[in-house]
């Protein structure tokens, strides 16, 4: 089993301030989350099906227990205020939390 | 880098039949693809900004010419084949392909 949390940003007004804010202040914070397994960041290489995305970040635990844990903590808050500081840049298209199978 | 395709489907009509083809046969057909390093099968737990999706799934390659290598295969074009049958029983509401970058 995987936990995970997508955002699906949609492009933002000002490409360069985002980018800005989003390298320099919001993934240091997210490195920071406890229990944090594995975190992607990607760009919409092709969108079938809707208009293509601007980012696509993934972020993983353990479990949903070890997701929520992190999303409680300190860190998770501080993640959470900044995150809703992005969205004046980008705004969110989606956020899914899944609880994952692994297939493969 | 990972490259990525994710298919978001919205929910079917018959929730048993389409749950039905994809474990009995959309599943061994991914399986079969050429380089896939990983494949998740998620249930969306809580959807923030928008309705939630039936199920939301995920493969891996190394990088974009692995990922074009698998849906090039014969083994992708019969998944290919075989996913324009899935969408007759949950539409499929994003397909989405990435080039991730690894943050953790």
């Amino acid at each position: 089993m995987t936990a995970r949390f997508l955002a699906l940003y949609d492009a933002p007004a000002d490409p360069e301030a985002f980018d800005r804010h989003y390298h320099e202040i919001h993934i240091p914070l997210i490195r920071q989350l406890p229990g944090l397994r594995r975190y992607s960041v990607g760009r919409d290489v092709a969108a079938l099906h809707g208009s293509p995305c601007y980012l696509i970040t993934q972020l993983e635990w353990e479990n949903m227990e070890e997701l929520r844990a992190a999303f409680s903590s300190p860190e998770g808050h501080a993640t959470a205020t900044d995150a809703a500081h992005l969205q004046e840049l980008a705004p969110v298209r989606r956020m899914i939390f899944t609880a994952d199978e692994e297939m493969v």
